[in-house]
């Protein structure tokens, strides 16, 4: 029966995988297919995707035209590993990443691809901007995530993933992101004031790193004006500016990149999650030439390059982002969702939070935020939290999500804030 | 012409790719197609390959059968990312790993599929291990490699890529590693020495983390009995015994793990490189359930529980260790390898280092083994150096390479030793 | 010739001392004679002490109650050195501080002698507040200065003292002092925000080490209001309450304590400088009871304990805190001194900053600063600059001046200010 | 009564004093007097004092011509507190240190004057070091002691004082020293490998700070051959050499340096403990002038140059240090002394440990060690343990003890050696 069929695999999972597992226990499901914004469980049940692998499949499981460019590729025993040697498949990626992203928007970045991990990227963003600054101090924001290996860790505020390292984390000194401290004060203007004062105790930085919306720290997006004015601290106290784009990028909150039309120009971009187009494994730095001073293996890892993702990462490329009618769909989506999610916080008295997207609602509490979800998922609807609390349901479709689909996904939410909130209102009376 | 279309793509990696490249440097040819121990260029020339992604190609580019159930997993719009739920190719593998590997050995380890890249492996480990014990002082080895994210760096050896980080590395305290200190002193010895002393000035550990053959290091292969008195000294001080099978597992020098049959029950195991079986990005540590204390997603990622490479990896085990012809075949090149580069040291008054697979030649100094390896791939042969001065020339071809191609091979690396030494020797004279 | 006698002494320390040596580049004259607020050089003219000794000689100059006392226990073979031992001085030191300190107070703090620095008793500090809480963070200021051993200097906020680390510092986390960020910022309100969010990256605090005025960071007074917010934030947040007393206690800025009559009750105390009463190097921290966890000497030092220093130290117990006179004296003089540095301000735009008998002029910068102390010295005025840009001209003139040399020495500086701003404003003009 | 007389004060300890005092409790007693090698409680009783301070008192307690030079000293009001200006005391004691001490050794290295604790000497040393080579790493070596400040700290390693900074030490790479790992192994070699390997994993050392003979670490004496191996090491990878002289220097293991006559020549060297001569607190780092590139007051402190133990230590230069009367008598006393030593370890199997007269017996154990003090103590005898398990009973005692006095206070050591350990031997029987 079906029911034993589910249950034994699923002990397979107790039996063998570790407790630091997660996401499983929100969707105690297997599954086993997906595509587009669907996924399926081993009993055929559909499943609407509104977390994307948080963010790392904005062109949605198995596109037909990456899925059909991979298939061809290992076929023809396409090299599946070479380390960073030259391979065809990295070629025709960068000179297609070279041709629709780099020289339209002026950029000469190098590109370096770093073990397939957002927070390898992360890891080597920091390391270069201290050899390029000789010093050692990183400027990094109140609920930033950049991933939890020790150096990236350090960079990252969430208490539960820096209490994981069991040993204290340096050479990261925390400054308030945008609106952190309420309206009324502007954070970069604090930083300014601390970084020119020789006696503050803030140790001049190598880099300030930043990301344009903080996707795990509760979709908290910053403008454009305190952005700009964050890399103007960074220009003048010597600092590399470093957007660390692997959540809010491709195509998430804005264009190819998070800050475009912003008129930021970072020394050092990170990018991971939606880079391949498929899920699959792949992480790089961009770099201004300037700035890439690295001896050749000095930052290293044998899955640098991971030939099957730059297949899919230049197909993905060549259909998304040839011209703008990707991201003009895109941006009407974001605007539908937008105001749906508005209407859906107006009738609870919350807030939204973030841009494109990438936006959510502040339930005001994790236990509000959890039941939500829940409930959705109850109604086919994988969604998930983020935020200091976990208190934000955040909306991370992929961004080719039918407006059908993405209609459907959202009326599931409307019930589900009206199901928990209701009912917790109505406790409370 | 053949010329013109080689330069175009290479000119593409100088113009987009970061100098941080470096196999590259080496072998400074574009590759686009590989199969089994062969790997092809855009002009189509063939290249044996006794490098192997570093052992990351432990059975060969695209093996057909895993080759084919990749494709009919993606072909079949399998799961290609899913974080880290449940998924029907992640219980497939769990279950196959639990009895191909773990109950054969009698092991009850729990299975963490941390971020893609060894490094996060390591990463994983030490954090864990400094959790369990709420000690932050880790062993490491001399001439170890664990990886250049900050916290495996820390354990790393390699003074290049400890540089690499432009700022001081802590947390981990350096031990001689077997026969560091020539013939007649036992390293463990030292370290139980000082251990043993509370006034050594070093710290309790937290964790003993060792290679039991060190590939970047040189090739250099610790005994079991030192091994065993490593993991003695480990249980007797309160640390967690960890062995990093990155490099030398999945056959490479033994059995499945290189401690095979050595009497050792690590606490912790790191795995990556050949796990996928095909090169794709997978990376895992096994604890121990009485170790297995992490909270949720307390060490997270986001390509934690690589889809693809759970179907390979699968494929890998059923195909290379359901029984142990894979493994007999093995330890029978292995033989005639070790032979015949005895033979080539013995020819030049060198010596090998290394344990099964994983060998090679200390040619004395890194210009030696440069020439030579730069000789062999003028011949068709693609081999690269380790050590502290790069002076070991070393052998990771598959190990599913054939006898015919392994002599030919051998047969190359032979020749090159003879025309670099020879003439060095004349130099000399 | 006495120009003959002047210039061979100060050969001898160009050629012998350091070049760390500070205070005799301002003041290049050889002192042998001092009393009171007098200092005298060796051609016998005399110099008014608006330093003395950085706080360091509240009581003035060679006490004559504090001297006949050391003699007379020098002359007796009183113990000079014992380690730690029980000595007679001690005991009377210890039931005096209690009867006249501790008691009045209702204070049950314990007394620990550390190695006679200020900085070995910040290091005292936080070394046991590590341990009370297993926590490794503290919470230090903008602009605090606690010494320069690495563990003090990590939150010692003076640039260029952290760059004579030659390494990074870590351990502690920076807030804004209060008033740091301007009149309509509360910089207590900005911490409370941040420790009180799981995933602000600012990790839970073992201490906040404070002054209750910044004495090297310019003389920067915090309210008592804003203290008490941010004792409340520690214990909120279980983080022991440290006030750095060294330089603003015994008198400078209100009672015995800076921070007498205020309402707080700190879990550490450090103090050093005029705690000897003459200038002798004595330094401790008070401990409330429950968090003295000390094992024996786990934190030790060959000269804790100086036991001529406890003789003069008791001896200034006695002499002027066994009632409300002297306090009450230098409160009046306070009044004096405040008045008229207000209007030394008031006459060239300027403001002063400080508190009691801790005192000082911004002056906009520190050429300025200089020049004025310089052209001061050259009247016979010893005093000096303190500030992020040792823009503050402070005064710090023994607590027991009398009303005449106070004046006489204000005086001087009144014409300095005039003499150095006036021409400034000239040549501007 | 007597008894109530004693009790009194020793309940003001315990009600105020902090837990953290330690040699009190192996010396219960209230000390009010000493002079020489004798040291009196309060009801008069005298005992031989074979501690000394831990070798701050070589020179006795109260020696008649320090104590009469610092008399009229302050008789005559000369200066206690100076910061770092010049004064006419210590022009004095740079001019006769100078040509005393520097010049007959053709040393020119400049003294500079830290904060008055060893443990503020290193400090100032190590950040110098990593100032001059811009390294980071220093070496220390096992069983080493250099106080318990973070920095010095690091360096030091004693577990327990270790433990006390509750939070991890860094930038200090452990070595062996001379004998740590037993006669056959010569552990400077073991250096030399690790420091000539670019991979062995220990950085390139800004220092390596060495003490000649380990006085808190169990009196181990380290072969001049293995110093001057220690020195070549350093200089061949550009570290700077330190030696720590502050329990070993001023005569107590040979000349005026512990190294005199050693063919050694370090780059820094820091003094304290009995500099000053009669136990007041003044510490100091020799630099030679190439490296001596302090900024002014980069390193500072309150109470760097402490005025009246100037005076006392240019008085101990003039009076032991003029001719080799004192050194030549503390030779013929070291002889005796070891003899004596010899003579009774050799009675019970035991070793001798040390050089000159820092010297002692391995009792096997700390149990042995203490019940010998304790009985020690009992017959008027102030003697105290060092080593990893304090098993090492040491000898301090005052270099200008009488012979007499000298034979009397071993004699009670060999008592108590005949009481301890013949009773454990009949109770092992």
């Amino acid at each position: 029966m079906a029911t034993t069929a589910t249950i034994t695999p699923i002990n397979t999972f107790e039996r063998v995988e570790s407790r630091v597992r997660s996401y499983s226990r929100s969707f105690p499901k297997v599954f086993d297919r997906a595509l587009g914004s669907t996924i399926f469980d081993t009993n055929g049940k559909a499943y609407t995707d509104f977390l994307a692998g948080c963010s790392t499949l904005n062109y949605g499981h198995n596109d037909p035209d990456l899925k059909s460019a991979l298939i061809e590729y290992i076929s023809n025993d396409g090299i599946a590993h070479g380390l960073d040697m030259f391979t065809d498949a990295k070629e025709h990626f960068l000179s297609t990443f070279e041709r629709l992203v780099l020289r339209p928007r002026g950029m000469t970045h190098q590109l370096q691809f770093t073990g397939p991990t957002g927070a390898n990227a992360v890891e080597a963003a920091m390391k270069l901007a201290r050899k390029v600054t000789g010093r050692t101090n990183a400027i990094a924001f109140t609920n930033g995530f950049h991933g939890v290996t020790l150096g990236a860790l350090a960079a990252t505020g969430n208490g539960k993933h820096r209490g994981g390292a069991a040993t204290p984390l340096s050479g990261v000194t925390r400054a308030a992101y945008d609106g952190y401290h309420g309206p009324d004060i502007n954070t970069a203007d604090l930083l300014e004031r601390e970084l020119s004062d020789p006696s503050s105790g803030i140790d001049a930085p190598a880099a300030i790193i930043v990301e344009t919306v903080q996707g795990e720290g509760g979709l908290n997006a910053a403008s454009p004006e305190w952005l700009r004015q964050i890399q103007t601290i960074a220009r003048k106290h010597g600092a590399l500016f470093i957007i660390d784009d692997i959540q809010a990028g491709c195509g998430r909150t804005g264009g190819f990149f998070s800050f475009d039309g912003m008129g930021l120009s970072p020394d050092i971009i990170t990018m991971a999650k939606s880079l391949s187009g498929m899920g699959l494994p792949l992480a790089m730095t961009l770099i201004k030439p300037e700035h890439d001073i690295w001896k050749p293996a000095e930052h290293n890892g044998t899955f640098r390059g991971n030939n099957h993702a730059f297949v899919t990462a230049a197909a993905a490329l060549e259909k998304f982002w040839s011209d703008d009618r990707f991201i003009s769909e895109v941006k009407e989506k974001a605007r539908y969702l937008g105001e749906r999610l508005a209407a859906i916080a107006d009738e609870h008295g919350l807030t939204t939070k973030g841009r494109g997207m990438m936006v959510g609602i502040d339930t005001g509490s994790g236990e509000n935020a959890a039941a939500i979800c829940k409930a959705c998922f109850a109604k086919g609807l994988i969604i998930e939290t983020s935020g200091s609390f976990d208190e934000v349901v955040k909306v991370l479709c992929p961004l080719t999500i039918s407006l059908d689909q993405l209609t459907a996904g959202i009326d599931v939410m409307e019930t589900a804030f009206d199901a928990v909130l209701g009912s917790h209102r109505a406790a409370a009376e």
